[in-house]
């Protein structure tokens, strides 16, 4: 598609409107490609984004998330919600990293027609990959989908920005392993609205628990602050699913938590975009070759990074 | 420290240079800050960024990277290099989210002044993890460490791009567990310039090297290109340590590979630290509260984040 071809642009986000699956699918390869059209396509979907609740569930690998969201897909459905699922976890059964019968379980939504799954694997510019689940999410809810559900292990900073980009994040958790402990360290407690203890008929699901409440404790929560609940599932024997949704909607009706929490959201992807079109612009205007000399120089030691830099800003800023 | 206080900048990298334990902690808590002080010391060290031999060891939780990391200090020691340590894995034992064994082996080499480890920790800006490890290491190659070994979990991109900054990169996978399938769905082979098999002692570690070499038949390689080269080791009983060893220096002495992959490095090390520099112009630039509206608007959907950047930059750049 070219990208001044606005005609296919409007009738490719027509077709996403109707909810047309392969206009779907088509505009979601779009927004991954780090294109203009992707960009003026979204130019044309965003304002339908707020109308999905867009749910993140992070977590370490092997804590069942892909299990869960199966769950939640099911129990969304059963009330008669549209779904979307993004799976950004590379190590998730929706990517085919797991065992075949995490698989066929998956697959059973696949003659549903008011569930569409998709990977996301964008590993392009810095950021890409929150930046093209944002996307996908607002082309998700275009198409109608009530619900958007982002899979995503809690490692790595872009992966906490995807959380960041969700209108709510839940956070998977397993007794054993020291898994409480790790994921306290990985800085990714902030990122919860609330926590599951997954794999509950464990040895150890009650001192999970408490080490979380413990944590939670030490935080301070004022009167009109949401307090994230600790919920315990067995996703595997699809426990405790009916009271994560609900927890989901609690947080939704607590006004307050949940808009500063989507405020957050938006101004670390705006920031985000704004330095991806700055660069752009950099680009554009630097003569040919010139930021390669500038990497040559940088790598024989000729010049540091930031001095390197502040020259080129000179030379395209003035 | 205030930022224009070039003289205590100066003193600082003096006292890096003559390797002083306590300086050396001191500027790396600096270049950490994301200060422009930091950026100053890095103007002033980063020539000698060239001369230590940056090692990246990237592997999934659980595949024994701590051990195989204190294996190769202990080998380097043996050699007669000075060492750093970086360990940007959050579930790292040297951050402390491991058992308590590992913690004490790695405690044994508190007593050696030869080794110095630090652990990392940056949540900042986007890309600053990345920034901040190779300006770490650009540190401690001018306190005099020969070889600075970085520890990261090869899950998200920043982490990806940490690998990057190395000079050259070890892959640890583990037999079993479908981490093989896991480890090549996640992208991160292609960061790959040696990989290691360990805990080979158990079932499938056979498999596993096929599978690998399997991988990398699939791949086109010039006559004078670098093929990674697949190691066995059992770190915990010191197993394939020397081999491990002798594959970096064999990379090392493979020039072009080698150089290609500094090169690689070095571009988008500059690409971040410009998008950095630019979007503190464009905030400076910005009048008071302008990108908070704009947040605004974006949130209640009224502009798509494209197009609200787009605006800033016109205001911005004209």
């Amino acid at each position: 598609m070219r990208s001044d071809d606005t005609l296919e642009i409007e009738r490719l986000a027509g077709e996403v409107r109707r909810g047309d699956p392969r206009a779907l699918a088509r505009a979601l390869t779009l927004v991954e490609s780090e294109s203009q059209a992707g960009r003026r396509l979204i130019g044309r979907l965003y304002a339908d984004r707020r109308r999905a609740r867009v749910v993140g569930i992070t977590g370490p690998p092997g804590a069942g998330k892909s299990t869960l969201v199966d769950g939640l897909v099911r129990h969304a459905r059963g009330l008669g919600h549209a779904v979307g699922v993004l799976a950004v976890d590379p190590t998730s059964v929706f990517t085919g990293g797991a065992i075949l019968g995490d698989r066929i379980r998956m697959a059973a939504h696949a003659g549903d027609d008011g569930v569409f799954i998709r990977s996301m694997a964008t590993r392009g510019e810095l950021g890409g990959l929150s930046r093209a689940t944002d996307d996908a999410a607002a082309v998700l809810a275009a198409a109608g989908k009530d619900v958007v559900f982002i899979e995503t292990v809690g490692v790595g900073q872009d992966e906490v920005d995807i959380a960041g980009v969700a209108d709510l994040s839940l956070l998977v958790l397993v007794p054993g392993a020291g898994d409480d402990v790790q994921a306290i360290k990985a800085g990714i407690m902030e990122i919860a609205d609330i926590f599951i203890v997954n794999k509950a008929d464990r040895e150890g699901a009650d001192r999970l628990v408490q080490s979380i409440e413990m944590n939670l404790s030490l935080q301070t929560f004022g009167e009109h602050d949401w307090r994230p609940p600790v919920v315990k599932t067995v996703a595997t024997a699809s426990e405790g699913i009916a009271p994560v949704w609900d927890a989901v909607l609690a947080f939704a009706a607590h006004g307050g938590s949940a808009a500063a929490r989507r405020r957050r959201g938006t101004e670390s992807r705006l920031r985000r975009t704004l330095a991806a079109a700055l660069m752009r612009r950099v680009e554009g205007t630097l003569p040919a070759h010139t930021f390669e000399r500038v990497v040559d120089r940088v790598a024989a030691g000729e010049t540091d990074p930031y001095s390197a830099a502040d020259a080129l800003l000179l030379q395209v800023l003035g």
